[in-house]
């Protein structure tokens, strides 16, 4: 094998680099480069790239580095708009059919916010157009789950997280939910808007570069967890958001989309502390119990 | 086309993410991406990629950018150690037969190293034990170049470049030489080491966690040019070097092995300044016209 080293070519490259990881004693890694060294290989080899271009593509990751801290993860923001993100989201969240899809968890979740009684509002200082969301938390079969967590936040009318707008109260537009023996769960809050991802880095110019825009539609984020099922990472996507086919993040799925609808029942905005007429959502949330078959993937 | 975007699958993840590119329009970024994102998602797919995987590779590609600066690219680091940077070598000095071939240029060139006279030395500090190198630059036929620029760099006995090592004096161990009608060239150095490449950032770890060193066996760097010739970029590596069939970045070819010899000739030592016995290392470069025909790669 070694005599291989020394003659390194086009046509030997791969077998020498895969020839030198065999002193490798974690196979996980050894796996991983197993697949890794070939596929980068053939990119290059498949483009026939100049040393220009090689050249421009360090200095592109290296600024995708530099760019990053503890407030912004560019190497993320590459993984979502190449479409890696979601894919890895997809192949560790295979389901049944009849479940709620995954999507992106995104960078703005935050641990700790607020739990709320049943039908509290999150919107703490009140700016937006309010809306009611309403559903239940079911299995797989429709049977509903008590004591399911759900964990929610949202942008401001104007597009930005609590964390990125310092004119925001701490925890706006954040709140933790526990369904009771019906499964029903409510919450006020105000109408999400779409917004741009972070696109002053070397990603923002990629997409410019690449005739795309950084837009995500407007949602509303959910983790879901319940004793014996697997948590779910989600959204719901509001129908009619301009941006939904064209997701800079590709997250949107048909079964995640919801109408938001208005509603003149007195009775229902007496029970909900909504005025009528007012804007609602119903969706429901549909878990698999942990031990549940898989549907299979597009596996070989 | 659009309907697919709502619809992201482990199945059509690819044809998505390449569908919102059809917009660029730019050919060239578009091929790249055409090649990029399918391997990207074959490498995720074949490994069913985990997400504690996936946060992992995006915490050692931020790490890579970030240990990098103006005096250390961790990212080209990375390419070498991958033998992606010889690949495109490779691919962009396709070379008849009986030429010199390339290596990689390394990190430690420097612009404006002083040009000397023929058999001048560059060691400017005496630290060392004293070679000759010696030989001529031919063409492909073998015809001497008159005129070729030989841009000469080593590093000192203890392994490292003058831009490494405040001990050393500025420009110490790098010249630039001219032949003369005959092509032939000759200067004194000292004999170098091996030593090796920066291992304490994650290309260091991840070596480490291969299984492999960070050695590059010892060699001269040369960058030879003449008008109306291609100009190359290569190294002469040192005959016996423990590290010559395995080094870290992949850059040894059989054909730029030289053996360091001693000669006792007092006749020889007189008139290139050494002192009998000496160190001695002869080697021939040939260069290949511009317009000469390329030998085939291994293209498909």
């Amino acid at each position: 094998m070694r005599a291989l080293d020394r003659d390194f070519t086009e046509e030997t490259a791969t077998d020498i680099v895969l020839g030198r990881n065999e002193a490798c004693s974690l196979p996980r890694l050894t796996q991983i480069m197993a697949v890794l060294v070939p596929h980068l290989h053939a990119v290059v080899r498949e483009l026939d790239l100049t040393s220009a271009e090689w050249m421009a593509a360090i200095a592109f990751l290296t600024a995708t580095g530099q760019i990053s801290s503890d407030r912004r993860q560019e190497f993320i923001l590459l993984s979502d708009t190449l479409g890696v993100s979601m894919l890895v989201d997809a192949i560790n969240n295979r389901k049944l059919d009849d479940v709620t899809p995954s999507t992106v968890l995104g960078p703005f979740h935050v641990d700790g916010a607020p739990e709320m009684d049943m039908g509290g509002t999150i919107s703490l200082d009140g700016r937006g157009e309010p809306l009611l969301v309403e559903g239940r938390v079911l299995d797989e079969r429709g049977v509903p789950i008590e004591g399911a967590v759900l964990d929610i936040w949202q942008t401001s009318e104007d597009g930005f997280y609590d964390t990125q707008d310092p004119s925001q109260p701490d925890m706006n537009l954040r709140g933790v939910f526990r369904t009771g023996a019906d499964g029903h769960f409510w919450f006020r809050t105000i109408v999400p808007a779409s917004y741009p991802i972070p696109n002053d880095g070397p990603v923002g110019k990629m997409l410019a570069a690449l005739g795309r825009h950084p837009m995500r539609p407007a949602h509303i984020h959910f983790i879901v967890s319940a004793q014996g099922y697997d948590a779910l990472t989600t959204h719901v996507f509001l129908a009619g958001d301009p941006y939904l086919s064209s997701d800079a993040v590709f997250g949107v799925k048909e079964a995640l989309i919801r109408d938001v609808l208005t509603s003149t029942d007195a009775e229902r905005a007496a029970a909900r502390g909504m005025q009528a007429p007012f804007k609602y959502l119903d969706t429901d949330i549909r878990l698999q119990h942990e031990a549940a078959t898989l549907s299979q993937g597009p596996q070989e």
